[in-house]
């Protein structure tokens, strides 16, 4: 069994980490850290996990953390977590960050987008999580930084046209929507249920931060630079996260030349189905599970290449894929955990 | 491994026993029917079931369905199981039937509120499947009526004051509130997106066919006949589903001893869970599980007891229940196939 | 032209006082106080009252505000209204408050629910403004408490009952579903998204502030001590407010009877609708309007009779409702600026 | 005051058509047709519009509603208002067709996407009844094709770039959203509320009706033969329509040039709002009203600039602009019947 343990438990990224770990046949949660429920139980944070939730949530202790656990799971507002998991690393514990804080390779992105880095010496040992794509580094790494959810969706989605010769490199456009739990469990104006529900908005056009991830992403892959648009949307929805992605496809390109390129990418793929052409991908199809949906197009007409991913961004946006890249580093199964169906209707 | 065979597994609640029964450890599907969805795997009717979903829906051939099943789940419009129920049962099936052919002890009840029963002789053997409340009887049973949503939660929230001495057992209301689920697949204007989105309404109003199925569990449970008020509400969520139970306590009872009758008859459930007094229970908190979570509170002004019920309407009120009940009958661990929480938020 | 002032422009209430009285044909808003955006314009605040939208929020400044205007409207929280209506009315002004600090007779009672009041000599010069009931008082009125949205759904669903001899005044429950909006502007977990979306929760048990004002006006219009039970409940919409009240009718009473009776009580009001016996209301058909639609169902089985009551908290239950008192006290047109339907879908 | 006849008054645009009618100061309905609900009132049909709705619903009779009316609104699925138009025009009134059977120039266009047109020597005489820009054509007109809700959006959105030098025509995305309502009345499983509820898909990618229609305003305002995608999206509330468009911007064009040419180009226009740069519309705030609001922005670093377009399907995108139509053609103040703002929260 590994000893796992999660900082920043009772937000809902943390709640979900609870619930795919108590319910993991080769992993016990030995440590909870969280500062606003010092002292409760999860099961009192959390209703639904009652029967499995007597473990008493800590203020963050790292030597007692450190002691008990093999991994720590960060799942902490960027910034919060840099210090933490260099403490972890100097430990000798494997750490997941499910923040932005290594998931990047260069500290002037990083600095730009978010804030001043106090470790920036290991970038170098960071692995970017994903796990579909990084699985051989993510087999050694000490450190991963889990992606973001708008990034898995793009990268997913992209992947397999970066090193074809199927579409332009230029031009493309993510045009992504996503469920209000993606904002997190904070209070605000914009998740306050009379304002967001029944209505559907922009937001962070051209500045949000996973931009700048998913476009060094994307230039690893293809071996270039690359710079693309990205525009969010907040969807009256709880969970789920769908890109529409808009590519420009070289002049005689079939959609089942496309569709072939994608299902051989993936064939190996527990976590992302390539759904037959013609068929798009839904995020209730997806939601409460670990899988990434994604479905092709073409529009002929205008020469476009339209890719469409889909995944619960609380699960392979988050926790689902945190898991996965645990059961990565510690030789388990890769679904071990994650293997089972959502939840419809 | 027990041979399982589901008839109307295309619906909401076939779909729920289809996900359940594809993760049980101790059951395996071995026969689908689908009159709708005939020739097409279950995984193309319900893409989150891509990943188990090989299993091709049949015509309903009794003959075929028996050799290869043991038990069989029928998830149909009322009427439509009693003769399927009755040529199973000829062939040494055994039979859980999740609509309402069986479930009523009187003829004439049935049909009054329903429509002529062919296989009255059947009635005796049958049993009522609310598994906490007639456990033994379920063991040996061959044919279940699996209970109806609205009557599992009145049921379960009622059944430890039946024979206490702590409240009137006239004067009994129950509210209930249930989501959209609760209709079924069946295209409806009530269940019209824009129809049912945003509004609340009361229906059927003192005329609801679960109210002769609550009275008559709740008759036999306290040894006289007995009448409620029974008032269902649709409510504009997808699951999950409420009771708010009003009664008058006799004079100088308190809340105390209400809670420790409660917490005595269902100390060794694992699905009920009674919370600590002034804790309400919510719907969100059962949804996608099999729990029952039941909450008590006291009007000292107007000498009126609340007990709350609620439960997801497609698990504990219908798949689930009908799982335990498998689990029942096949002498499995009664929680087996069921034993996770449910999905937050 | 009507001279209005608001206080408390930038919440729910007040901005759906901001949307009527613009569009009011003879009212005109000289005045609005929001003391956390001061200095924004209302249409910059309120995007959708964009080109109505150029007065300008200002701070409170009782005397500015007092000889701007003829009447204001104070939509406050609980507690802040006490001081500003007072000074308000030496200034010879008419006061319309939107929170609870003028709906009570009773000092010990609003002491008891609510905290210690400082104008408790304003008591008797305040009328409950429930229009239906009390116009006569209204129209010479200075100061309007005006009523809650809970109690607007109550009392006009049993006011013709109360008087009549076919119904016990026992035993009366009021099952009330509330929309979100009803919990107002403030940020708070249990309105945050993901946390009040397909769920289904009641609250305040026993306890809620709106008991003691519901069972002081029963009680006047009955002319004897009246007590009830009230359940409130959370439902997953924006607007919209729905009770189910339960009675014991007395022996031999029929529906068509208590239709009669409803008919005749309301036969003169605009703003209520008494729907035929079967027909019960919908919070869709109300909402976006100042309707009150009351449907009425007989359980004979049980003796029970159900009357439900639906309105837009936001309308009826407050911002429209004080409209109408305006319109009222100023000799007004009962329904002029409220003349019109709601929207649907 | 201009007498009005509906044909389809019971679905939703049908609904909205009257609701807005009956409120308008120079307008009187005077004909309701509806197979459906034949013998009904609207009262009954629409609970809403209770106080509005004596009105009886009848067969189709164009002889009776001819005489009755100066103008009808056919509010009917496509192919099915053809006939019914040439025969009112046939009788001097005339005619505002919310279907697509009148939008198109071509009709090889018409015939492709759609069915055989049984009148295409009308399309000459019949205006695109886009208001704002071919509001002189529709002042003598006889014949108008209401333009679609997908249309509006992005022909609004897109017009005053395409006499613009400052951007490319080329390469144009139009990523769409939109509320259920759009989907109409009529029962589907896509719409039904457990499977459209809490989730999210992309639709007729690459072949919705809509792309032509929009590449025909397209063309004509642009003086070229304009090509764009087109990707609609169904999303889970009820009303509201926003599209995202996409575009090259020319090199060195800032978005404040891009602010200035469209606060210009929509300077007198009542029902257009350009936001401010940096503000992004959203659904809510012109949801329940006639209003299109339009945002803007760029990203430099890929250097695309989004326009943002938000309506209400049913009014802007349907029944509002059809109101909006006949007011242009009957010589009234172009906002008569709709100058109010939508409903929030």
């Amino acid at each position: 069994m590994v000893k796992v343990g999660i900082v920043g438990a009772t937000g809902y990224v943390g709640g979900e980490l609870v619930r795919l770990l108590t319910r993991h046949p080769q992993a016990e949660i030995t440590y909870l850290v969280s500062e606003s429920y010092e002292g409760k139980t999860i099961g009192e944070v959390f209703p639904h996990l009652h029967n499995w939730g007597n473990i008493v949530c800590q203020k963050l202790d790292v030597e007692a953390l450190a002691e008990k656990t093999e991994v720590v799971f960060l799942a902490l507002p960027h910034g919060v977590s840099m210090d933490i998991a260099a403490q972890l690393l100097a430990k000798g514990k494997k750490v997941i960050d499910l923040g932005a804080d290594y998931r990047f390779d260069n500290l002037a992105v990083y600095e730009k987008w978010y804030i001043k880095h106090t470790q920036p010496q290991l970038f170098s040992q960071a692995v970017y999580g994903l796990c579909e794509l990084n699985r051989e580094k993510i087999k050694t790494a000490n450190l991963i930084g889990n992606p973001g959810c708008y990034p898995t969706t793009a990268i997913l989605g992209l992947a397999p046209l970066l090193k074809s010769d199927l579409v332009e490199l230029t031009n493309i456009i993510i045009d992504s929507k996503s469920g209000v739990s993606g904002a997190g469990r904070g209070l605000n104006l914009g998740t306050h249920f009379p304002e967001c529900n029944e209505t559907l908005k922009a937001y962070n056009v051209g500045k949000h931060r996973h931009k700048p991830e998913i476009e060094q992403e994307l230039s690893k892959l293809a071996g270039e630079e690359m710079k693309i648009t990205f525009t969010p949307h907040l969807i009256p929805m709880i969970r789920g996260m769908l890109s529409t992605i808009y590519l420009n496809i070289k002049p005689g390109v079939t959609l089942e030349q496309v569709h072939r390129l994608y299902q051989e990418f993936y064939q190996d793929e527990y976590f992302v189905r390539v759904l037959k052409p013609g068929v798009l991908p839904e995020t209730k199809f997806v939601a409460g599970s670990n899988f990434c949906d994604l479905g092709l197009a073409l529009d002929q007409d205008s020469n476009k290449l339209m890719v469409i991913s889909a995944i619960d961004n609380l699960i392979k946006g988050a926790a689902g894929q945190a898991v996965q890249n645990m059961n990565i580093m510690f030789d388990l199964a890769e679904p071990r955990g994650l293997d089972y169906p959502g939840i419809f209707p």
